[in-house]
């Protein structure tokens, strides 16, 4: 029987070395993963008990297909507080997670066959998300020398070549967590609105950056705050650790609430509902403290990172601005290994640390390359260091 | 900017009328929801008991994407235990909710321009999500006659006018409530097999029946115990009652795994965990015997209805078989109303009793009908009936 073309996007590989590292650990072996977008430590506390005690009284229906008012209005509230935006709740739709949030901006926005820029390395979802909702992906490949990040002369150069609908960034970004600054997101969102491009921000790893505090703009610059044409995507999950709960949101521009509103109601119906009422939780003082908390915490292991992977002979290294991601160059390291995925099988294999191989983010310049995540903690990522030096004295 | 021809879905109207309730009793106003199929009183108090504990602990991170394990495998224990299938977790795939087992099930089988047949009236989101994704929706109209139910005879009809790709059929159908007897169904899957058609069957109404307890297939007929080659597509929300937690599932024959397994990390990159792991509570003998408590009382609210419909003038009904739906032609109740879509909107600001009109579900056929969802419970329906006794008779 006839198979979808479709389906033949590629399956996002972390989600299968996280299969192994489950399969590994019910062997008994002690693997640490440095593989997962995924904070240790949970919701902040207020936010558990929430839902937990939501879950107790037992009555969760369908919300709004946009989710619960009080949400979106608190949400608003956010943006009022961290960047000085004056936002109503009618800009926000809750989604099931910021995956949710692309599958609606993408659909909304974007035709089969619109061609839609995104910078590679990037995030391997945009990339099969639209190709299985048929729209043409165009790579901007962005090395070292952007920071990883397009500019407004890799744009010309990709449009040149074709028009493009759409232009997905990240700031923080994944795999590199390298971010825009306030000139640099100016000079994309304006070339998006001269040439009626559509951007999409994804804005997802907001909050966990390592700017001094009190620095401007420490927290992310918002594309909203510059032009409301685009989309923002952003999530529970990461500044607040929430990644199983799957609850996001997006900024919808008013030419595509119509859209939104309906695609909403009939791809998902509405977000979760006991995640949608207790996230309302996560805008507490208490729980922007803890959430800040585990911030100062990944500074840290950020820090010992940086310092420890000096002398295990990798490539130069872009130092993350923001999120919890260090991409690098393993170069000379690799060793007898034919690429970095080979040299990461391997290392999971025999030393029982998970990575993510750079060819997920990259496929066509991410060979050598690999993405550490210190969201395990500080602890973990000192020991699979040691593990990683002695891996590559065998 | 441009905004996507696909963004032009209809909403879905049941969650527009939701909105409409939620603004009139923010107001004030009394309102009976006929509306929603949302079954009132909650998860089995072990399921929501479980997701309090879960959250009270607070370690909620990725689950695989297609779900965790143990809820896999026990899955594939409530097709043995109701069904008599000797199914295991690889047969199954968890999905937030029936929406997005829908989403990857059309994606995985259906390419953009593919013609997908469905029957009419049918659950809006099919046709909606269909669109969205490319496919040619092919209509097949279903009358009382043939208890709004597609046949071998209408399909040949259908495929007459160019190849199927696929069928959905939904058995209890919603918004009709009627089943595919055991025969009916194998004639279905016995043609989608011969003419190479990728049968989709949304069985998420199962074991919400009015058949005496211990009749031959009481539970509903699945497609897989005939024929493996579809997707069956399931949900906890309407039988164990948990609509807001958006979980659900659905059986994958083999050929399209990969596709289900990769597009589902891309697009939804798990469903939600606390969710996840607390259905597996769903399946003890305490949950299934609080959801048959309320299959009873269903019953016992159906019976009351069909009773009190019989002195409202409307046209002849077809009883539901299964799920909690009346659907009724108004006929000569329309009154001085165009449609049922103006009575049912007068009725709601009126009356204060919410139903859905027929246009939602067929829009070609749909517009003397009205679904009444009878979930809300006995005493809801039995005011919402004096009410609309009341409205008529002005």
């Amino acid at each position: 029987m006839k198979v979808a073309r479709r389906a033949g996007v590629p399956p996002f590989e972390v989600m299968s070395i996280l299969d192994r590292v489950a399969q590994l650990r019910a062997a008994g072996r002690d693997v640490i993963s440095l593989c997962a977008g995924e904070p240790s430590g949970g919701a902040p506390p207020g936010v558990a008990a929430r839902a937990a005690a939501l879950h107790q009284a037992n009555d969760l229906g369908y919300t709004s297909a946009l989710g619960p008012r009080p949400l979106r209005d608190a949400i608003a509230g956010h943006y009022r507080r961290w960047y000085g935006l004056d936002l109503t709740g009618d800009d926000v739709a809750i989604t099931t997670g910021s995956s949710g949030a692309f599958v609606l901006a993408f659909l909304a926005a974007f035709d089969p066959g619109d061609r839609v820029a995104l910078a590679s390395p990037g995030y391997p979802a945009y990339r099969n998300i639209l190709t299985a909702l048929g729209c043409e992906v165009v790579d901007i490949p962005c090395g070292p020398e952007d920071r990883f990040q397009p500019t407004p002369a890799l744009l010309d150069h990709a449009a040149a070549q074709g028009p493009l609908a759409g232009l997905v960034v990240a700031s923080p970004a994944n795999p590199t967590g390298t971010m825009l600054t306030r000139t640099e997101l100016t000079a994309l969102t304006t070339w998006c609105d001269v040439h009626d491009v559509r951007l999409i921000s994804d804005e997802i790893y907001h909050g966990i950056t390592y700017a001094a505090a009190g620095a401007p703009d420490a927290r992310g610059v918002s594309a909203w705050e510059r032009s409301r044409t685009g989309v923002v995507v952003s999530s529970f999950s990461k500044y607040w650790g929430m990644t199983g709960w799957r609850i996001g949101w997006a900024l919808v521009p008013p030419d595509l609430r119509p859209g939104v509103d309906a695609l909403a109601g009939n791809v998902a119906l509405c977000p979760p509902a006991p995640a949608a009422y207790a996230a309302i939780e996560a805008f507490s003082p208490d729980s922007y403290a803890a959430a800040d908390a585990r911030v100062a915490e990944f500074a840290r292991t950020r820090a010992t990172l940086l310092e420890a992977v000096d002398s295990l002979g990798w490539g130069p290294i872009a130092p993350a601005d923001g999120a919890f991601y260090l991409y690098a160059d393993l170069a000379d390291a690799l060793g007898h290994h034919r690429d970095a995925t080979s040299w990461s099988r391997a290392l999971l294999e025999e030393a029982g640390v998970a990575v993510v191989p750079g060819i997920d983010f990259d496929p066509a310049g991410g060979g050598r390359y690999v993405r550490l995540s210190f969201a395990a903690g500080h602890d973990a990522v000192v020991t699979a260091i040691e593990r990683i030096r002695a891996f590559q004295s065998r």
